[in-house]
């Protein structure tokens, strides 16, 4: 489904080379300044421009289309839009008879009966992130107090920032594609958040980075190497009135409830399934394997760009967990 | 919240040391054949007594209390109930003043303002997967010709389960637990299933897997090393026209859409945080740090109980997004 | 569906003949005293024994399974459970071959392939709604402030309370059955509450209204009166700084959102389908329109005991839309 | 919350002077012909220019901005777009230091703490049911076999057609409005649909009523005359295998689920709040009652227009029970 949260509710739609990529955000608090201008930061992080990165130009900033009066938000459903310009209607037949491996070229067309926009990857593109991290944005001014930071911990099986640069060049080189590893931290988070049973943090947080494309796993604080530990070693003692802890390997989270610490959250992000180099995959037009090289140039290294989708999608779901929480001692 | 599901609605409720663990699940299929038989191989798989699991005997089987009619289910909402016996009630008061690291005994205060049931953990007791596993019996009746494979890959950082007891036996001998990592996979899933954007299969998975309790990294086919690969080494050609993929390394899903290969994720479970040897974290009374002795005996290893609540939980999300996809198609 | 609302969500579950009938509660406020006694004037209100009610004895208390510790909420889950006695195992074979006239009988069977239970109503019988008046009274305790009067405005086509005794009387003597119309009146209920578009005060609660059983109306303020007035005559002017109307045709909502005046809403209960007196129906065994006669001995006017059924219904949909308007200020 | 619906859903945004209304439908069923004259007939019966309707020229047909490829729907949320021009920026200060009588300006502001777009009544404006007529489009679509008759049953106390221009002229004359009954008839309906307890037919197309601007009840069937009827004579016998009824007091409607008869509903739409005559209500910068006109040109009888609406409104909420139903079924 297209819509995401339960107090603050998101909904997307749009297609890479369709008209627009939009999105409208429910429970928006009233009385928010915002402004285009408040976007730009985040947007040029997602841009294309670095080495690694498409040459495809997005400029983007969005209209705001409904839910601003007088520069504040109203309340009701903020929508914001971005026109697709700069798309360039060629024949993507191809990609119905040859899908591209591990796209969602095969899959869509099975769930839509054929009927799905093969266009540049349609409703499934990355293009869709534009308005996650819009929407994060404008979770990001719903959280106050709350700061993040967000690095990249690992790209083409390298740890070493230094080395990033070289393993990007070499896939460049090769014309094949890396993928890397995502960290976001959030500090300033209260006690108390998460919700009892399903919608843990790391349940609520979790949904909403997998519905980012290209991500294949998350893990909160110690995550798959707390697996390999001893409780006596994994366990967080508590050491102040406050709730704090020693160490954090819970990565902030406590029986599924925040517990005052930073929140800790890794996302994988997979090599861009397009690369340049020549495939071999079913020609469903021929009815055997066949080469396939994809035209067009692309991201050698999406995880690049990923890192604020990842910071915006972990700021939506803090958001709809902080006003939940909220509303529970509201009640009294 | 206690709910998770849009066409196959599972609801829980419930304490460690409460009267009962219930779960209602609506959108069952009206004809199942269904007896209090059916739930006792998962039941018992869940059920401690292995070395390295908990000595509380827990024979649980479920009351069917509504959606039953001469055996077969009835399409309004069943109900399975697990009475709780074999509980002391004993002085929790303990937990309000030294709150056990890493479980929810404080957050869970925190969260509802003191107000938690404190007795083995409340509602955040893994007690509740009774509930899920049972579902999860209900899920894969309902998921005709979807067959599951379920097993520990790695145990106190052993991956060779000739290592395993005796990475148990070591945790227990010097009152520690250890964690694991379990592997679920699923076959005979059609292409198809997934929503986009927000829930697609991942999405789903994780989130249901996320909210079962020590469970803190989740990852599907190659996952965090997918991050380490080339795209030309990850991606997946297409072999046939059924959409069959030489490898697999994503894992059954590509654009969030199941592919038709076998579904492969993995759940991190940390080590269980109740451990026998002395914890120094702070008392609330005495306001300083102190040591605390966790009373009682605990799972040395509670992954191993585990393995069934994670594949009950991929069984529940999969049964969701085949009606979802079911239903897409049928409008036709 | 068997669960309603955001932040207070109700789920039911149950069968007229089944083990139980029950309901659990998320997003009860923690710490709200609460005991078995604190529902016995509103069941009590629900309970037959009336003239024009079935003598079916229902001694119902619910048992308190899960959400409470203490005599206080938990904030976890809240349930409640009816068990089911002094029912009679007899043979229903006949509903299914000669389905009642305009109960659920038939439709039940339809929407459920057949499988559905047909001991009395089965998962459609009133005797949920003792479920809903439970969930009434935890609702009025987390809606402080609000005082709700809830009478019969017309019973039988009598407006004049005098006259309903001898309307029921005429009824009972002619084995047939008389509707009414119930008025619940809420006060002391704050402007502002109400969620634009699709979950306007109206929309909230006349969804809980119209799944009670019987009822085929809902109207607020003058409702279908209205639609005759002039505008002139309709429109209520404000007369304080407050908000306050001089007149309240619009039963206390305007634009879908509370303006501080008393909510007023009407609910119409269809006359009982279960009458003695012989009908000519559809006999599906034996082919043809055949007579029928309702064993058992039933309410001879259900409006009687819905009136707190309605009014539990009303302070559920209420309680939804004041924690969801708190939840908007709580975000300041 | 501005979305409806669990299969087919609905989200909506917009204010009445802002830059658009939009919506976004989800659930689409892929391969839908669709094309903007679509939508030409519908539109045109909401449009004004009758003698009642304002002169406000809307000659409005969206642009379908996404979900559309090669003039099929794509199964991706199909977005549709309204423009906002011919509005006028005046001055709509006085609408906060005067709110119009039963309009939602001064609850709209207490909702959003004075943060409300005030003008032409906001998000709360009638220009919202643009959306839900074009969302009533593409449910009709869905809704193969169904086929709608609506009508206005009643306009200003009377119910024979032959006298409504005259109550709308009086009306006019006297700078007056006037309301109406609209009466929406569905037939082709399977047996069926409607999900127990809270999701019942009545339930959610009433949900979806009352969410349209000035509507203040809404019945089924004989609905408030119901209540006036003895149960021998508002029974519907059965007298067929298909479950045809000889009567349809119930409006097509048997516990909740429908019978296979015409579905009956009837919406009372109040006199409109606008009207040129001077009403006296309070003046908040005066702090005091004073007289107030409303500017402009409005329209008499909203519910000329507003029929439409309702026939949207209960087309969107058959398509979902539609869906909701088939799943049930296609998971056989």
């Amino acid at each position: 489904m297209n819509s995401f949260g339960t107090l603050f509710r998101v909904t997307l739609w749009g297609e890479s080379h369709g008209a627009q990529v939009g999105v409208t955000i429910d429970g928006v608090t009233a009385g928010l300044p915002l402004a285009v201008e408040d976007f730009e930061a985040d947007l040029a992080r997602r841009r294309s421009g670095a080495r690694g990165t498409t040459p495809r130009v997005e400029r983007d900033l969005p209209q705001i289309v409904a839910g601003l009066y007088q520069g504040h938000t109203t309340g009701a459903p903020l929508t914001l839009v971005f026109e697709n310009g700069n798309t360039r209607s060629g024949d993507y037949d191809n990609l119905r008879t040859q899908p591209r491996p591990s796209h969602a070229d095969r899959t869509g067309a099975v769930k839509f009966d054929g009927w799905n926009d093969p266009r540049g990857g349609g409703h499934f593109s990355g293009r869709l992130t534009l308005a996650l991290v819009a929407a994060g944005v404008v979770a990001k001014k719903m959280l106050r107090g709350v700061a993040f930071t967000t690095r990249i911990t690992a790209l083409g099986g390298q740890s070493d920032p230094a080395a990033f640069d070289a393993a990007i060049d070499a896939a460049i080189r090769s014309e094949d594609s890396i993928g890397g590893v995502i960290e976001c931290r959030a500090s300033g988070i209260a006690a108390g958040w998460g919700e009892p049973f399903f919608d843990s943090v790391e349940s609520t947080v979790a949904h909403l980075l997998f519905s980012v494309p290209a991500v294949k796993g998350v893990e909160f604080g110690d995550g798959f190497a707390a697996a390999a530990l001893r409780g006596s070693r994994h366990n967080d003692p508590i050491i102040d009135a406050e709730g704090h802890t020693a160490t954090n390997h819970a990565g902030g989270v406590d029986g599924g409830i925040t517990n005052g610490n930073e929140l800790i959250v890794r996302a994988a992000v997979k090599p861009t399934a397009s690369i340049g180099r020549e495939q071999q995959t079913f020609d469903f037009a021929a009815g055997k394997v066949a080469p396939l090289r994809i035209r067009g140039r692309h991201d050698a290294c999406i995880a690049l760009r990923a890192a604020v989708v990842i910071e915006a999608a972990v700021a939506i779901a803090l958001t709809d967990l902080q006003l939940r929480d909220r509303c529970r001692h509201a009640a009294k």
